[in-house]
């Protein structure tokens, strides 16, 4: 069986249109199945960095804000998020952390649909779903208090029978961070704009990882974090994406001088920027960004579509090979089986999954533990392997027999 | 004249007891009067930048979180920065920009002057110094509009008669980013305190350059950028600090995954930590703020209060040296003569400042220019010396007297 498998992944790989991009990144004997909580490093990064230190910061100083391009670091890199997420250019702007640009966007939702009815209508309800990261439903309870909303959680399931002439903007995950489930975007952003509310998509766990169409489903406004499959580094800026149309209504509840019009002028009165600038702040982070910036190169020439064929197929082959190699009963997959369901991750129930992570680490295997029982493996198509999975769910196998 | 104060500047930087300081910087030909925008690079951070991109990063990747300390960075180095501006360890935390570090600190005072009063006790005012760097009074608006108060933009010196029993919070510049004024913190917030209302200082121009004195002047709220004289590097993260006995009700507008009191128990409700990290929001930008991190070790062995000395010492020099080399009526120091009142700036009107300024930076002489008619030069106590202040003057008078 073990040899079955082992044949079955080296086939995989040789046939892995993909494979090439794994000498992109910085990798080792680790089997590294974390790369949706941190990417790998890819290789050009570490240069990039230095260059930016030494010559753009070190030597230019002050004039790197122009001849550098730090000034439009945040648009420019959005530019290149865009089409990875389905955006034509001009509608992503990169900076500040995830949870900042969620109350961004659930605030200018809400201004959105305030500014749409006549006044007193009575849109006095958010949607949030209850297994969400935390994060946004905590800031999501913050923008839905500070406007004088009411937030309601429910599951992305009961969206649809919760949505109505109350709702003023729905806040989904595209994939849940603890089971992988895919949510269907195409179908609740149609529900939400049926019942007259406005979407808002977080796709830290899907961008980079499969195909999100945001322009395609007429999604109103998205955000997501750049370090996890898009590698952009430990606590790499996050993005906003405001739809085209709506930006002239992009009422931030955070403008700061980087969203002036005129910038440079400091003037006392704000009067915000056009266009997908109006999602900025203060001062970008521009250590953190440029690294980003160059992390986003390995994705030339690379379609989102060959990334999503090459997840699925990974975590197919994940589940195949923990099925041989794992004792009976010792995990439950809480992953959906299907494919539509299905993010690029793997979440297993297992009993002690504490101390089986501990010990999958020491043997070269590198997922995460997300209490109080899951096993998370987390698969990067752009550096992961099949037979990186194969011996994954060996190791598995082998420290779940041994705890017997 | 010139022989003169060449020989006085000489002398001045025998003398001068942080002279060694220069060495710990990278520096060149250029005299670098910009470091009120943008300090010079720390010698220490490249070497560092590089051990986090390819050994945190690269090899231990996601164990990087707890093994190399990343998680716990933003209250370290707040710690680093505490005593700059006259802090007790446990209150400064770093992360995001100014601009939501200001967010987080009015709407925070507002709360603060809520809980405080019996309800509906109206105070519905908040006091912005009308001369502020624009991105405090833009986000003072939006806190004022998202709470229902109402904004008064007045000068710092008319903050005291403006004062009264309808007034929530007060945010004001501790040094004015175009004039270099610096205002007297310690009887405003005396002032601020007796009208039952919450001061917010804005560090940006003053901490790294001049003592701050937060603890000892009793100030509620602070925040400051870290990029201009604690030289962290381009939109390296700013922090921001709340005093430890009001921290229990800091009720922060942006309460993120990283402010719970259980981060990674991924709870549904809102139970924020004590102490600073109450401060926090999303994932820290670790490139940039180990790279902040690193530059601050230059402040080793360093007194602010030794770093003031010099400061006033090179900008009254600049004042001399521009007196005796700049054609008469060519410019006018619109920086403050009292030394109680000046920071480590000195502005100059002059027509056409802005050709002008681009001179200077072609004869070797970084300032930079603030529409409509500033020049605008920084002095960093640890790496600007004498003689260069000497030089930029001469170079100014040649530049004016050419262009007579």
């Amino acid at each position: 069986m073990k040899a079955e498998l082992a044949m079955k992944a080296e086939k995989l790989d040789a046939d892995d249109e993909l494979a090439g991009k794994r000498a992109e990144f910085v990798l080792d004997e680790v089997v590294y199945l974390d790369g949706n909580s941190l990417g790998a490093l890819p290789a050009n990064v570490p240069g990039r960095v230095e260059d930016v230190v030494l010559r753009q910061w070190g030597r230019l100083r002050i004039r790197s804000w122009d001849e550098s391009g730090w000034w439009t670091a945040p648009e420019r890199i959005g530019d290149r998020i865009a089409p990875l997420v389905g955006a034509a250019a001009g509608q992503v702007v990169v900076g500040d952390s995830t949870s900042v640009n969620v109350f961004k966007a659930v605030v200018a939702a809400i201004r959105m649909a305030e500014s749409a009815e006549p006044a007193g209508s009575g849109r006095d309800e958010i949607l949030v779903d209850a297994t969400t990261f935390p994060t946004d439903g905590y800031i999501a309870e913050s923008a839905a208090r500070m406007t004088g909303r009411t937030l309601r959680p429910v599951t992305p399931a009961e969206v649809p029978a919760a949505l109505s002439e109350r709702t003023a903007a729905v806040l989904l995950n595209h994939v849940d961070y603890r089971t992988g489930r895919l949510h269907d975007l195409p179908s609740l952003t149609a529900a939400v704009h049926a019942a007259g509310a406005y979407a808002v998509w977080d796709l830290c766990h899907s961008a980079g990882a499969l195909p999100v169409g945001l322009d395609e489903h007429g999604v109103d406004l998205a955000v997501g974090c750049t370090y996890k499959y898009l590698n952009g580094g430990p606590g790499s800026p996050a993005y906003l994406y405001v739809r085209r149309d709506l930006q002239d209504r992009f009422d931030s509840p955070l403008p700061g001088w980087n969203s002036h019009a005129d910038p440079f002028g400091m003037r006392g009165d704000f009067t915000p920027a056009d266009g997908a600038p109006r999602g900025r702040v203060g001062t970008p982070d521009i250590l953190s960004m440029l690294a980003l910036e160059a992390a986003l190169e390995v994705w030339d020439g690379v379609s989102i579509e060959a990334v999503r064929a090459k997840s699925l197929a990974l975590t197919d082959f994940f589940l195949e090979c923990v099925a041989a190699y794992v004792p009976e009963g010792r995990v439950e997959s809480v992953t959906p089986v299907a494919h539509g369901e299905r993010g690029s991750q793997v979440a297993l129930r297992c009993e002690g999954a504490g101390d089986v992570m501990k010990a999958l680490v020491e043997h070269g295997v590198v997922g995460d533990f997300r209490r109080p029982d899951v096993l998370r493996f987390g698969f990067t198509p752009l550096y992961v392997g099949f037979a990186d999975v194969e011996r994954a769910a060996r190791v598995l196998g082998q420290v779940l027999a041994r705890s017997a």
